[in-house]
């Protein structure tokens, strides 16, 4: 109560807009989604993104159907390395373009999706000097995260928020849950590889062999790569079945309620030209993270 | 409140039901499901449709059992062809009725019901014509949505239009967690490839394949024809059990508790004379579509 | 209110209770479970139904553990039917001094635990007579439900008529639901059998074949008996897990949420003497089917 | 109301604490996990169980992958034995000094965390006199439900709590619900047996495997390790995947909505130094087991 109502004045006062005309509105075009243009920005990057995990997916398959054969990757080697070229220049110029249309770009560039941004293009630069780095294309799946934005009516940002701190609220209840779990898994991998070990038909080769089983039995999925062969053995998984059902369903629908019975409340889809932080509530004119006039 | 009584009476006089009255009777066997003979004809035509799918399934039947043998419609081919042409020539017989009974035939012909009668009876034609139309047939099970006329008590209905209205309510939701899973299945799929990949006994053969993996073990199915074989694999694949448990069981609760939450409010069987429109409010005088006394 | 007192005297005293003591007593035993020899005499009953379906189970089982070994049976033949003439024997006592011990033993022999109980001797009497009725033993695994009997608290009572009457009032909602699946289950039958079709390699033979995978497959049940082997059929799959996971989650989770808001209301564990109904309410005086004191 | 503020005073006198300092101070250490010391014992502890259990697994595994060649702990006897010992003679002493920390140590060697200490040493020890023992190894799992104690704030405490009043509370419709899964598994084994029994091939050699195969089919695990290969053993698995995916999620989802009804009260941290109980109310001062001071 009793803000005072002059208070982000001073900040604004100390550090006034002296950006470039053409940075105003390149911050407009990459981190709004609200304007056409914006949008345009938008879809256009999510549709390389997508089109790069299509690529990095592609170029795994087996070009003949069988396990052996060479992949497509293998196949047309110019075609691939020309495309990834080009889209990791693409990519390095937009990280570039965000670096240039903020205040502050150390806000961004330290960021969760400054890191992933920066990753998705550092593995094709790093292969030119003979590191092996097609491990580091996972990052690029992190980018699809981007489809957030492109989706970016208040309430879809509003759901994700809910589901995040939906979780957080519930860290001691999760904590409980997953120990108990775990136990379980380590008690019952133990038993059964006694029971079943004998038999090197049934999979249960060593006591983590086992607890991999007991996971897999337990969340329900059931390979059939291990499975019990003895008639103990089956008599206690079936017990497994029926009560691990219990234990790790009802947690699981004691928790759903729970986040069930909430409400959210609305965010706004602006983002901070200084720091490029989101999420601000509706109404909010100054950035909760560094002060910056909306 | 005040709602002119008179209103809909001029339209009812611009137009006023001039049809015959076979066509009046017509339409009231056909599409309504409250009369006796009205009942008997949705429940005959149900009956044939069943039998129509029934009889597309049983061809596709190996005769002797095993997978290569001759199919049931390679042994007996005039049995299946002239039960075919049969139900044909009734299915055909009932679209045009359709069309006869209804003022404006058109606005039947390009309902989902309208296409999905013309397109249950094309096949065989196209058949005459050499045209290889054994796919279309797939739409003859769409058919089968008929049997919700057949169920067509009023809260029958209403069941239907709840779980639709509770879907087209939550779609913001619905939207993130799909986007959430599809990007949480393409970071997984390009991990386990890359853990998995070397070892073609795994079946982990390329990225779209370790994706398909990971689908198949979120939602918990579980076939087992692709299975992690190295100890890193199993242990990264429990994780994902244990946790990606969680991102799909936990939004899907808290989905279903929202829509347990929900009321229905109870629809009228009547179908409107004019453009067979349905799922009038109890009570409703008028079509709610093209305005025609119900 | 203003019930009259002594409304069911005259009905009292058209039937005057003229059983001898014997079977006053012989009804307390057999079928109240609140007196001590009441439960003495469901505990030993339970135990013997057991006894008797772990026998038939054992029956089965292979001696050597090798599924075209003999079985226990074949290989003692005399202790198996020695036990399995005992048993009868027993139970064909306790059918009879049911009769005996009601007045109006029709109302017992004509419900669903007379029918069960008669079924459940009769095979071996058959048996005499050369009829092969090895396949009605099934009917002993019904007997098991006097199991509910024996734990006869009011609570336990309450809590199974708690659970039948939620399936009646939400029979609407699960024939929507199993029609939706059943429709659903034809469409990708058939879908998925073209797609799959060409390849006897994956399982998908024949459209029945393609209806049961696509059942194992929304059910999250998953043998990988049938499984698809080719890209489209994989991707088809897939796309199936996600949303057809909705399709059987969501309505379940909605019911459940539904049947969890509800109260019971206590129920008497008293059995009426004249024709054996039960689930009559606390502090009720007469059977609500017959109108016998209780 | 009005409890008299100096009723516990008398007992105080009765057994006035005279244990050395040095033995109220070990106790805050073992016992309490809120000081700096106590809960450094707590996590140096837990690290040596999970490092135990890690040793027990690490020590079945096969040295080369291959399931028959020799297991680690064949390959480095001296290492594993050695290990063995040290664990053995740590956890000797931390019982020691638990028994010696409390004043009526029998307190503790009769709970629960008392047997599973004491069990967790015995097999080393066993060992010795030939008793093959390894087997009871199993019981080091059950100590790693010390990490509750570790994360030992009071929500986790209270949550662990809640979890097990909840099903305390509902064990009548757990009972239920268990009766009647028995009872539809022992049915459901017979009918597949007579259905599947003649086919060596589909697994169901005889009743018990057919119960097996249904308790995996109906908590949707489905190895596939037995699986109907016959029409009619498809149909009728399938007709059970559906009703019987609802006997086993609706029971469930209507428990689980039920116990996320329920709230928490908080519990203290504190550890009796009499009897080692734990679980006191937040603010009792006495404990509710032997009435000690807290």
């Amino acid at each position: 109560m009793t803000t005072p109502p002059n208070a982000p004045e001073p900040d604004a006062g100390l550090e006034p807009d002296r950006r470039a005309p053409w940075r105003e509105r390149l911050h407009e075009v990459i981190f709004e989604a609200d304007t056409p243009l914006g949008r345009l920005f938008d879809v256009s990057l999510l549709v390389l993104i997508v089109f790069s995990v299509l690529l990095v997916s592609l170029e795994t398959v087996h070009a003949d159907g069988t396990p052996t054969g060479p992949t497509l990757g293998a196949k047309y080697p110019e075609l691939f390395l020309g495309l990834e070229w080009g889209l990791t220049a693409v990519f390095t110029l937009e990280y570039v373009l965000r670096l240039l249309a903020l205040k502050r770009p150390r806000g961004y560039a330290f960021s969760f999706f400054g890191f992933v941004d920066l990753a998705a293009i550092l593995p094709t630069y790093l292969a030119l000097f003979g590191v092996g780095s097609e491990s580091l294309l996972v990052i690029r799946g992190l980018r699809l995260m981007r489809v957030f934005r492109v989706l970016k009516l208040a309430k879809y940002v509003s759901e994700a928020r809910e589901l995040r701190r939906s979780i957080a609220d519930n860290a001691a209840k999760l904590t409980v849950f997953l120990s108990f779990i775990l136990i379980t898994v380590s008690i019952l991998g133990a038993v059964m590889y006694l029971v079943e070990g004998g038999d090197p038909e049934s999979g249960f080769t060593s006591i983590p062999m086992s607890m991999y089983w007991a996971v897999v039995t337990m969340t329900t999925v059931g390979y059939g790569d291990v499975a019990p062969t003895s008639a103990l053995g089956r008599g206690i998984a079936a017990m497994i079945m029926i009560l691990g059902y219990a234990l790790i369903i009802v947690p699981t629908g004691i928790l759903s309620a729970e986040l069930a019975s909430r409400r959210v409340r609305p965010v706004s889809t602006k983002a901070c030209k200084n720091c490029s932080a989101e999420g601000h509530e509706v109404g909010a004119e100054f950035c909760r993270r560094c002060g910056e006039a909306l």
